[in-house]
């Protein structure tokens, strides 16, 4: 491994300071990888990147200004058509969200809210009308919106918001309701300060029949900032983090709207007061205008990815240079990235972001492949939905594990808020229960399995899950499964070798993800089944670990699947080296954590189980020497880091060390 | 489990309002629970419970102000010699801080920095005169002490500290003195503002000659609050959290002090200028006065715990009340408790807090009894050391990932500073680092358990252990496990039943945790033996992970075993039952997680791991019935949480609910 930090001569990035990194960034920096390089090096870092010191009223201030800065730079409208001065990329949106999370969290989810969420369901609920009297002034910043789904009575389940949206024939005006304290709209990003006009959800009431939640566009503030006749503007106040984003409630008493502001591209009320749809079911409908949330969690899984290499950037270029306790032969105290304990903290964890920043670039991809189609696959179109989902819940998770592992690894000063981790976590903590609770999208991706994204996934409620599997046929789980040939290939090649070669072999990898993935979603399967046409709580609740787990095992193999192709891609021999190195590191520290399934359903034995721990701690030792080559690769470059300690003169943390 | 609910009534304590609840707390509360009740009727609440919205400067101001309170509480002297108007308590001063820690965390730091670690130094590391000339002004408030200990160059490796006192024979003064920018003093609680003295670890030069790390007390600020000639005081800022606590650097420029200002009692300087120790060697003396951390660490651990309960109470009592999705009978939405992948998050935890907290309670027990023997007992006086550097790293731990699950299962209420959770996990992730990092004390716990506490433990480098395993004895591994009789009873009974039969049995229980102690810790053993002699880094670095394994698997049997016993301690046939299945709870969610080892090892075979998943689950759905009682129980009264949405009107939450 000696010859891995030399590397390969290559046309260097601005900022990588090592062959190794720069390659390893390109190799897994997706194929929107030179846009980011692009916008590193155009985007002013000074502006971007916050003193998590601030007061919240210095936060809110601070990200008003520098949402400026993300307007200025052309990032408000990537994601919006190109009648309308965007470039009709969602890809690219999801990259611009991804860059800007690498700076500030409270930035870019500020603009996430704004753009992306409210000026998403214009775009993605409304015609073209809406289109072309909303966006313009939302792109140039005349207008700010938010997206007021949330209510205090419901949060996940969508479907039972309390809020109305009635149709009066009188006026041809839309009523927009808050019938109870619990339909209260709150934690709505941009509303408590900000927001000049909102995207409510509600129930539509037209000639007195309920339609459905639908989405209506409300004026909330007059050209002085005072909320307009009927409507209750508060502050949700202080919260764990993201300091910058003026979260507040909404609640509409009586506000009266003319029907053209009903975002009606699904469904709306004709000029005759008659409610008309080109979906017939409520609940199909439904289901497609949540759709348009996928893009929201494909932002949410790049800015927790983003967060979460930015962590281990930091860890670990510390544990490079920090040294504690003498080495016993007296030759000068140890780097702390020299311990065994330190590495197995980081180095997996490190292989961890890579495999999920190359799923993440795969649903990007995917994300815009299906939006420059002709005709819309509704399958496909699911299947991605159910990607996004899990991926979004993965890598949350990945984000808030990992930044609290780095803040620890780094000791009191990972505590001191100018060494930038602690403000990282407050801020990406909440990743984990918006834009869909954790819990709630991986039973959404269980549900979307079972039934081979043949059926709405949307019900997320039990009736839902257990009609869907009750409908769902024998052998369609197994179409689930992968389906590269890729992976097909590394597997039957791993079958035929003996089982004491296999240990560092891809396709045994490969095979044990997605054989743990099939069992437990036939075994899934099979007990749902068996309570068929019982739809009682208890039948579903009874199984809800097991649906947890059936999610987790498949995204777990979507993940793997990802690593293993942007591995073989790469086709530079000293980059794909270290990739192999770190996919396996993936592989075995997954299967590690899962060693007590994986023994209790006889698919590794006692030693073999065993021979995966001393294999890890190898893996940390051979990849320890190119750890800052490691992080390099990871994409967040030195400068955006925000950590006082690294940049501090080396003399305060080593003794005898000069700057 | 119906009849749970309903409880022998008995007399309750004034905050509980279920009897059960009452009985649980009892139960569990340990051998100062009426010291706790009377505490928390009498302590003024209003002053104690902080928002967490405060600016840093807020907070520092409003943490100076509750200091008072605190201080006229009486809390400042418990554990101070009743001849400087204390109450010789060290146990009890531990309970003042884990009661204070139910309130506010900041408070808590900041009066332990100053009553128990710079007043229990003088204590504990001074002679009698200085504890007659500095214990009075600290406990009435008119010193302000604090402890400065850490470095920017070293903080887990106190011997390496590069700050000098510097006996000068001409004027019978100590030089204090930061040689290096990497000796400056840092995250020194109470030295930012308010501290007026510190006490100082530095390296004693009498002579010319080196001596090792003693602590001498040095004047910082002059009456006006000025910084002393030759002390230069920094400001550490903003922090993840603890923000009412003014941690700051110092830096010493040739700083003179009396020679009297030395805390001497373990070695000093005689009025000839020469030193004078009973402790021949530096290394024990070393090791003794660093043994005086002790206390600080069991606080911690309480104070971990506390915030940890705190967290439970608030998710359980709102998982208790929120709804989230209709019952698939149309019978009305779910309370979040009743899913089962709400009560695996929630209630495991609870039981394992219930099993910290009985450990804890012997561990304070212990220090108290050890303290009153007339006669120093060494090796118990390790073992409570070893016990309590384990169980403070396995509490932090566990309240850093409780706190986290907590705030997540309340969902985005959970991330709003008002509900009370996001400020507590912020305050209590510094104490996975401070009075020693956990990965730090873990080696020093598997170094205790090697000797059997006959060896000084506290060499914390790699030299240490390898020699230590190097001089063990063969078995003498045995005797760190168990000797309770009640243990060896459980254990000898459940080795007579079939297999079928102990899923519930406790001595199974028992038995699996101390066998599997005993084969880390032997295997451990003979791997260092072989090398023996061969004191290479490598050689201990390649072990780590198995010893941080040994100590884990340790500590885990002694928790345990503590919780065993407190359930047999219970006469109460109700109270007891509830208790019995949170003791099988914490001890089959222990085996879970650990089934991996466990097969691996051929402790237990598929089909048990299997069957221990599917008891988990039925353990939750018996605890549900009385999950309001099993959080009543932890012991931190309702008014105490200080969770806006557990006060506000429930309407707010539940639609169609009244308050």
């Amino acid at each position: 491994m000696t010859t891995m930090s030399s590397g390969t001569p290559t046309t260097l990035p601005t900022w990588h300071s090592t062959p190794l990194g720069a390659a390893l960034d390109r190799a897994t920096g997706g194929s929107y990888h030179e846009v980011k390089r692009e916008l590193i090096g155009r985007l002013p870092l000074d502006a971007l990147v916050r003193d998590h010191g601030m007061t919240m009223e210095e936060a809110r201030e601070w990200t008003r200004r520098s949402a400026r800065v993300v307007v200025d730079a052309g990032m408000s409208a990537t994601g919006f058509p190109v009648a309308q001065g965007g470039l009709d990329d969602p890809g690219r949106s999801c990259v611009d969200f991804e860059v800007t999370a690498m700076a500030d969290l409270s930035l870019t989810v500020k603009g996430a809210v704004v753009f992306g969420l409210y000026g998403g369901a214009v775009n993605a609920l409304g015609s073209e009308r809406h289109r072309e009297e909303f966006l313009p002034p939302l792109i140039t910043g005349a207008h700010v919106g938010c997206y007021a789904m949330t209510e205090f009575g419901h949060g996940s389940d969508v479907a039972s918001l309390e809020t109305t949206i009635t149709h009066d024939p009188e006026t041809d005006e839309l009523v927009v309701h808050s019938p109870t304290p619990s339909a209260t709209k709150t934690y709505i990003g941009a509303a408590a300060e900000d927001a000049t006009i909102a995207a409510v959800y509600g129930q539509l009431v037209v000639g007195g029949e309920g339609h459905g939640v639908h989405v209506v566009l409300v004026p909330l503030r007059d050209g002085t900032g005072s909320a307009l006749p009927g409507v209750t503007i508060g502050d949700n106040g202080h919260k764990g983090g993201l300091l910058g984003v003026d979260n507040g409630t909404l609640t509409f008493d009586q506000v009266r709207v003319p029907r053209r502001m009903l975002l009606d591209r699904f469904g709306g009320v004709d000029a005759d007061g008659r409610y008309v749809s080109d979906i017939d079911s409520d609940s199909k409908r439904f289901f497609t205008m949540l759709g348009t949330l996928v893009r929201g969690r494909i932002c949410v899984a790049t800015g927790s990815s983003a967060a979460a290499r930015k962590a281990l950037s930091i860890a670990v270029r510390y544990a490079d240079r920090r040294r504690q306790f003498d080495r016993p032969d007296g030759s000068g105290e140890v780097l702390l990235l020299d311990y065994l304990a330190h590495q197995r903290k980081l180095l997996p964890a490190v292989a961890t972001a890579y495999a999920h920043r190359t799923a993440i670039n795969e649903l990007v991809d995917r994300l815009q492949e299906l939006h420059q189609l002709p005709e819309k696959d509704q399958v496909a179109q699911r299947e991605l939905e159910t990607r996004a989902a899990g991926l979004k819940a993965l890598s949350t998770r990945f984000a808030n594990d990992t930044i609290q592992v780095c803040r620890e690894a780094c000791g009191g000063a990972g505590y001191m808020t100018e060494n930038g981790l602690t403000g990282l976590r407050a801020d990406a903590d909440v990743f984990a229960t918006f834009e869909g609770d954790n819990t709630v999208l991986l039973q959404l991706v269980a549900k979307g399995l079972l039934t081979g994204y043949k059926e709405m996934w949307g019900d997320l409620d039990t009736r839902g899950m257990v009609a869907a599997s009750a409908r769902m046929v024998g052998d369609q789980v197994i179409e689930a499964t992968s389906m590269r040939p890729l992976v097909d290939r590394l597997v039957a090649a791993a079958a035929r070798r003996s089982p004491s070669e296999t240990l560092l072999d891809r396709g045994w990898h490969l095979a044990m993800f997605s054989d743990r993935e099939r069992h437990v979603l036939e075994t899934l399967a099979a007990r749902l089944r068996r309570a068929k046409g019982d739809a009682a709580f208890e039948t579903f609740n009874a199984a809800q670990d097991h649906v947890l787990l059936a999610a987790r095992t498949h995204m777990d193999r979507v993940v793997l699947e990802a690593f293993v192709s942007a591995v073989d891609a790469c086709d530079d021999p000293e980059t794909r080296d270290v990739l192999e190195r770190l996919c396996t590191l993936y592989a075995l520290s997954s299967i590690e954590a899962e060693s007590g399934w994986f023994q209790s359903h006889n698919r590794m034995s006692a030693t073999r189980a065993k021979a995966v721990t001393a294999q890890i701690n190898r893996l940390c030792g051979e990849l320890r020497p190119v750890a800052l080559e490691l992080v390099e690769g990871l994409g967040v470059p030195e400068a955006w880091l925000g950590s006082a300690m690294l940049v501090e003169d080396p003399a305060r943390w080593t003794p005898g060390a000069t700057g």
